[in-house]
């Protein structure tokens, strides 16, 4: 089972969700399958998974709601922190004790609510709606954001780094997929909002030094540099409206 | 460890998203400390867990970002999903295996992004403002989360109940918290929304044999009838309004 190869479903056009997933893998060097990143295969791998009846399916338990899922031999799991509670202890970037997984989960999942915060500035009454139909309601939306909710959860994430001691990490265990993830938040954030991040960071420099710290890891620096990195785009979860860069 | 208290730590005059939590350890007969219940402690003793300084814990790990916290020894957990992975397995209401535990969480972390739905029905702007204040947009919400999100959840739900066989529960390896939060989930819909679930409740029979049955077991139905079960109201995530009950 540990030498099965993880196989992850997600859009192939952007990072979203997908791509804490993909930190994680990249990051520890275990070989994967971007099932809909091969043209072959595409979207229609992710809605034969999610879709087939259950003597159809190669996994066992219920269908995932919607991706990233990551598939691992009989294992379909969906929801961005419980894939990185299951890869985490297997690739060495997370607690493998029953204490240390949930409070690394206790990290993964606040910073799962801030993406969705962040989802939501753009898409505040549906998702089956364009941005352009709701851009009333957005810029509400993103104005209460960066700042009331933004400074809260950097305010949490540059606290928990102090309070961790040593150097930036948000878990004393030591380098985590939290990590990974707070990387990947920081990007985000700069790409959607980069006056807000501008106004916020030079008072969260531990933010930016654990940003910094995973952007020269070798692995992930080659990852960057690599196609499959994709670039932030108007499709995913944090995109560059110029109605919600505001100023907190 | 395993003889220590559960302390949940939760506002007292909501069901929220403590009942979640406040489910599985009635279904269990756990005895817990429902901390802020006693007034002589109070929402002061949530602050207090949330603020301490790291040498005036009495826990290890991040400091939670938000309640609902469940405190057991050297443990404090945020996030329900994350409350109930723990929880779970020690209670018999959860697989203790890894692949099992993934699946809970599956439906828990969907089950979660269901209620921040909810919430964001009556809260679409942003939390800090009151419902009054963002009622247009509001409605707009609720008329998506009716008409798109509610059936898409409910037809998931419906689906992985038909797909495990036998009596209806949402994991094949039985009653769990899942099934519990399912309850909740219902009985909340069937609160805030009351057309929509009347509505859509004859098409989705294996939901509702779920809310009943566990309506009927012993220990929740003792549960429901108590004192500790408190009303439904316009403070919690579930709330009626009239302008957002809407018709699919």
């Amino acid at each position: 089972m540990e030498d099965t190869v993880y196989e992850l479903y997600y859009w192939p056009h952007i990072q979203g969700r997908g791509e804490f997933i993909r930190l994680a893998l990249e990051d520890a060097g275990a070989p994967y399958d971007d099932v809909a990143r091969d043209p072959a295969r595409g979207v229609a791998a992710i809605r034969a998974l999610l879709d087939a009846s259950p003597d159809a399916r190669d996994y066992d338990g219920p269908a995932p709601f919607a991706p990233p899922v990551l598939k691992h031999g009989r294992v379909a799991l969906s929801q961005v922190a419980n894939i990185l509670g299951y890869l985490g202890p297997r690739l060495g970037l997370m607690p493998g004790d029953d204490a240390g997984r949930h409070r690394a989960m206790l990290v993964q999942l606040t910073f799962a609510d801030l993406v969705s915060e962040v989802h939501d500035t753009h898409h505040p009454t549906s998702t089956q709606f364009r941005y352009e139909d709701q851009m009333d309601a957005a810029r509400e939306r993103a104005q209460a954001f960066v700042r009331l909710r933004l400074p809260k959860f950097l305010g949490w994430i540059e606290r928990t780094l102090r309070d961790v001691g040593g150097p930036a990490q948000m878990l004393a265990t030591g380098h985590s997929t939290c990590d990974l993830s707070l990387f990947q938040l920081v990007e985000g954030l700069r790409y959607a909002f980069p006056k807000a991040m501008a106004h916020f960071e030079p008072s969260h420099p531990r933010v930016v030094e654990v940003r910094d710290r995973v952007a020269e890891r070798p692995r992930i620096a080659a990852y960057l540099a690599s196609p499959r990195r994709l670039a932030f785009n108007e499709n995913g979860i944090f995109r560059r409206y110029a109605a919600l860069d505001l100023v907190p």
